[in-house]
């Protein structure tokens, strides 16, 4: 209908000093043309949310967009009246999330990422909740029917504390993991059809489980299912993995983010459905002695926390150029995240499904109602709606459900200042369990001194 | 995709000797002209089936289409390997039907249509779940994978009667009812464009109900939502109702199934959202004292069963004409029915996003799982899949669920035979109640002897 | 094990000045002789609580228990640390209650009692909910570990309202309608025995239902179930009635609350499971066609507001003479109320089975969890806790489930203070809905402008 | 009532040549003397019920019971008509169990008894499963009505499978651990009150749990919750461990069979609530490193197959001595089994609560309908139905449920005859995890070789 006019919409980016996720939106909307309207970046470091304003409004003018980009004093000035909100916060510093895998490496513990489960996934957790549960009810008061967006890790709990302290909030947690499955499948019928005739887009995955532990039982691309195609090539290159394009060694990056699938493969091959996202996030899942204790036997890198330190400052001399710079800064290519197209679906009612982070509702059977599960998600001009996504395998729900459970747990325990709770989770947390239990409560308290003051009174006063 | 290219099918159509779905199939087919393949028409009429084929060959032949039409000698061969299955069968007689009217009648109950809820409905239930059972037996021995489409009234239990005998049947109802309110939609949107540019498809509406008993509320189009314009126009319009195009006092036709909405209107202002089926099918699940006692005040139609019989009897001359005469038969224009467009999604990953009946999987809250309701499902490579719709408000919900509640209840007695238990929903259903018990008593066994020759040996016993 | 001694409770009685109640259970007392401790009547009018301490300090002295009454000034010092409470008030007057039968009977609705369902009992659920609402926040203020025991109709509403205020609450609400059944159960097996060897108390019944529409699937005693018996002699007995001893004509009390059980006799022939509660509160649950509307036909009272104002002068002039004549106060047999084994059973670890009303948790299946249901609970030294008490028949159910959610529902939108849901749920009120949409929608505001001064701001503004 | 007087029953002893259950119920029916009637043993091995019945009619006549014991040749004869069933069967040869423990065991991993979860108690649930079911469709099929009595292990899965192969079953599971931690509660109050006055049974135990990892949150007895003092002396004898009698160390049943509350302490101080079963199951059902890498240490034994082999033996040669020795045999002191109160119980209406495996039917809050659950039960008239036992505490439920939902998806599977499933949960079960899956793996199929002959076809295959 409008497909080609211009949506007038106001957003506030809480966090939005970010070095990466506030770029790649204001990339991704040159790219689109179809919105227009103001952006209200928010951020506890005013400066930075100038200078990514300053950014913007360059780009905003020189590709002749009408969005004007502003840096808010205030989350409530950020927040009043908008239609969107866009929370990417980090929980804590890079000195908390060492102190995360540091702590636990000590013990003999080895985290990937160590944000999502895990020892260093839980303390983060603890953290991040509280702050989650702030912006919430900055929401119910200011912007009550804003679509919330969440891309802060741990997702599956902060988007369930947005929920727990406002239940009529209208967020989703939004995560890229799922692609990599997809650009598979589509290279598997590019390959079938002798040429490139399908992206990523093109595929669609029913996806099953919850934030960094999903499963696709479905893969329909130009008209039929791939599934059985990809089980048959997981099976084929267990032993020595895979990619489209080789890894470059030299590649810092990669060596800490990527991986050659041998983890999706050989869960595919035991498990009959493909595991949907990077090998370094399911790995934590699963018990250590699968994968995480032979990283790079399994071709899998560990994300140091030193590499995120050298990454944040080379990006934050990135954006001063870009700010200050007397060119326009260069415009990113698109990228693959889904915000934008969600913001077109819900301003002009397009339809589009793709997977999100929302609590059950019915849409995966199996898990109790509130559990913050990942399941495809209708963005159209009804808002957003669950897809119901089916059941996972029984032997798959037994290794995806506990952590399901548990996220539930560490939620209410945190928002309720139980530290006696987590402390018995912490116990029993899979990655945990071997140090036996008088280690792991030393090591629980160690970690919880060593964030102390980023805790809420209740939780901190655990490390006596 | 592959837009331009056809798709290769086989489809059984059970009841293929209908004279009216099976031609509006036809029809649409080839309008869309993305469907290729073999329909198998299945009815007990074999002649009737073969009729059909006759004429769908035609048709096929003179637009150059690739589809070939056959009559099949029994439902193991319609279904054997078939993709889909429509399911569109008469339970009973329209001598069955006029009975189900005229006793109640001279009780002095009122039906508009009586093929639903009420004494009429509950008791063409007891002939069709049977039949139905049947039907899906033979689906999973023959065609465990087909998506089946049922057209069948009354379509809750009937939709629910497949899932009671086959639980992984991949089967909805389907019903146009609501096709009405879009409709309303769009000429509001229209009329403030003050241009055509709208059609009802482009009204995204959240539905939410049972069959014949639903509800919107959210109608977007054009960038909006219309559901407080409609309220408005309801109010206005309530006293003397509303039609698009005034009603022509010399259509019979119109006049037995048509309606000025006044019961939409008077609904929506009372209960703050809109009513979607038409107003013939509202009023029977309401209070008889509200609009069924006084259906021509409130401008809407009873339908008689005479007009039923001679209604087929032209239809079945025309019939004979198509499939005799010389000319090729008339295309008819292209249907409002969702199922080709629901086999293009199913078929080539198209999305489409419209109502249909399921057992709620937790796409409507409130309603107990397994309740078979009325609300968006997803239609698309993963196949058919609900949409989360939310709840009804309260005091709607104290309208719905308690017919919901008797349906499923119906469902169960009837396949468990249990009499004893009909006759005690019988009593108490709200149409009759108002004859006191023992009346009511006595007619559900004079409508049970009617029908005898069609019930179960187990159901019939009853009219003793 | 201290079956002879003594248990030193607190006990707040909010309502203790209460006529009828409040004496029962000091009579109780003294037949029970196991408790001692301190009884704190509150009550809105403070000389009533005055004078029911005085009249119990008399009883207790005189019967030589260790009880102490006391009158509060406040329900916080009622309250504070007590181990028991008691509620039994009355929500609004009788010149309210009166209203709520009159404005009804003048548009033809007849209510046999009007304090439970119908419109008599909606409105009168807007008057109390408020109230217990607030009690129950000074429960969880001031004696949040307290057993509570409500006796204030309407139970279901009312017992979830307490419950809504304070999830935490150890609530459950008492009624002795259930042993009218056990009554005649006892009698059939005397009879059967030919002595006099069972007492109701021996009469272990199953209960299912609501509360004033409870059923009955199972009567033990005497070593075997005796339900098949009690279906046999209300077959027998259903076109007369029957009563142990025949009703006295002149008997003012038992003709406006006795029956000869020809309803509950009815009932059980229709349905082959006994309806446990007294003719008159069961008649208000059904359509009005079949019994309520030839009450005197049927052989249940309807009970007129004047008698109760009769009977409270005459109880206000037997307590003043209680309290102040010269004689000890007269003790009351000891009653059927299970209020003091309740206490004993708490407080001592004795085992006691008896239905009560909380909310459901499971202990009745298809039945919404909360929603407030009467069962059999277990009252020992583990707390109260509800007795799985399995499923009512179909059609049964389909009598009973409705009313259920409607009082769900009435207690949400009073609690939100929402009259548009209230008036909804007016309008289709069963014992309501043959009047019509409008004239429903005029009595419902009659009868809210009627009792507005009982009415928080926000449901008073209705009436305009 | 008639408490002096006799029952007649009828009573089906399924594995009735047992030399320990079955004669511990003879004994404890001596001791009673309400019982009368005929006890039908029925035996894979016919000499053993044989020589049981033998030994019963012996002691029956000896005592004065009016008990007629008979051995019974087929399972339909035994059950036919009868009232009660006892099911006490062994699922496999001490040879299998024997492998069951030692083939893990060369895997490092350690099991204290081996019978209910972890490798052994999987492939256990594999052979009982399909026997469990044979024996609830003769049940279904000759004593529907029956009152099922399951004493078998393991008990969870296998009351779960007599419910999934007849839903309407009337059984529950009967285990005696928790008697455990009743008797050390009595020991505590009689401590206190510096007398013997209270036994086991005084002890009112709030039970929560699945079989042999069951919790309690309140012990009452004496007219208060001795919980607190319980906690307090777990964290007094936490670090040496107490038995109210010494261990003999020459006393080779107390090495395998008990323990020093070691296991038991620990868990209630770091989880504030009573652990209840014996230390050496508990110790199964969390992480090796906790408990079972250092039984001895912990001072809990871990019992070998063989002394089972010559504790059977000499079993025989009792029971032998029994059958045919000159003497009557000697009468058992009564057993701490609940098996007699409850057919008192259920056939007198006495009022029992005492806990027992049911499924979840809403007594325990927080795990799945369905699942196998221990809480306490109301034996009575009524029959056998549980009783609301509340919900654990958060991070004990993250403790239990995982093994409860394992053994839900064991029962579906083995009865799908799915092996991949079962493969799938055997690598991820707690105690196999720390092999790796390829080491599992090999576990698992080394483990279905050797016990193949007693499995189903179908699970047979997988050990190719």
């Amino acid at each position: 209908m409008h497909s080609q006019s211009v949506s007038e919409i106001t957003l506030a980016y809480i966090g939005g000093g970010s070095l990466n996720w506030a770029q790649v939106l204001m990339a991704d909307l040159v790219h689109d043309r179809t919105v227009a309207g103001e952006i209200r970046l928010f951020d506890l470091n005013l400066e930075a949310a100038q200078r990514n304003a300053a950014i913007g409004n360059r780009l905003s003018e020189a590709h002749g967009l009408s969005i004007r980009y502003t840096a808010s004093e205030t989350i409530a000035s950020a927040l009043t009246g908008v239609d969107f909100v866009v929370v990417s916060i980090l929980p804590g510093s890079f000195d908390d999330m060492a102190k995360d895998l540091e702590l636990p490496e000590a013990e003999g513990i080895i985290q990937a990422v160590g944000d999502t489960v895990g020892p260093g996934g839980l303390v983060r957790a603890m953290r991040a909740i509280p702050a989650m549960a702030e912006i919430a009810e900055a929401i119910r008061k200011y912007a009550p029917k804003a679509y919330v967006c969440n891309l802060t890790n741990p997702m599956s709990v902060l988007t369930g504390a947005l929920y727990a302290a406002f239940p009529d909030i209208r967020a989703w947690g939004e995560c890229h993991e799922v692609t990599k499955l997809r650009h598979i499948i589509a290279w598997l019928a590019n390959r079938a059809e002798g040429a490139i005739r399908y992206g990523f887009r093109d595929v669609q995955v029913n996806v099953l489980g919850i934030n960094h532990f999903t499963w696709v039982d479905r893969a329909f691309v130009g008209g039929r299912d791939w599934l059985p195609d990809y089980l048959n090539f997981a099976a084929e290159n267990r032993e020595n993995g895979w990619r489209a394009k080789p890894l470059d060694p030299n590649d810092e990056f990669q060596r800490y983010f990527e991986d050659i699938n041998r983890v999706k493969f050989d869960l595919a091959s035991r498990f009959g459905i493909a595991a949907a996202a990077g090998d370094r996030h399911l790995a934590e899942f699963l018990p250590a002695s699968w994968y995480l204790n032979r990283a790079s036997e399994w071709g899998f890198g560990l994300t140091p926390v030193d590499w995120r330190r050298r990454d944040q400052a080379k990006r934050r001399e990135d954006a001063r150029l870009a700010e200050t710079g007397n060119e326009v800064p260069p415009l990113r290519t698109v990228s693959e995240e889904a915000l934008v197209g969600q913001i077109r679906a819900l301003t002009r009612g397009e339809t589009l499904v793709v997977n999100a982070n929302m609590p059950n509702i019915g849409q995966m059977q199996g898990f109790a109602p509130g559990t913050v599960v990942e399941t495809n998600v209708l963005f159209s001009g009804h808002g957003v709606r669950p897809i119901h996504a089916g059941r996972l395998p029984a032997a798959v729900e037994a290794l995806v459900k506990p952590h399901a459970e548990r996220q539930n747990t560490v939620l209410q325990a945190v928002l309720a200042g139980d530290g006696a709770t987590l402390e018995g989770l912490f116990l029993s947390d899979p990655l945990v369990a071997p140090l036996g239990q008088d280690r792991a409560a030393k090591l629980f308290r160690a970690m919880v001194a060593a964030t102390a003051a980023r805790l809420p009174e209740k939780l901190r006063r655990l490390s006596a």
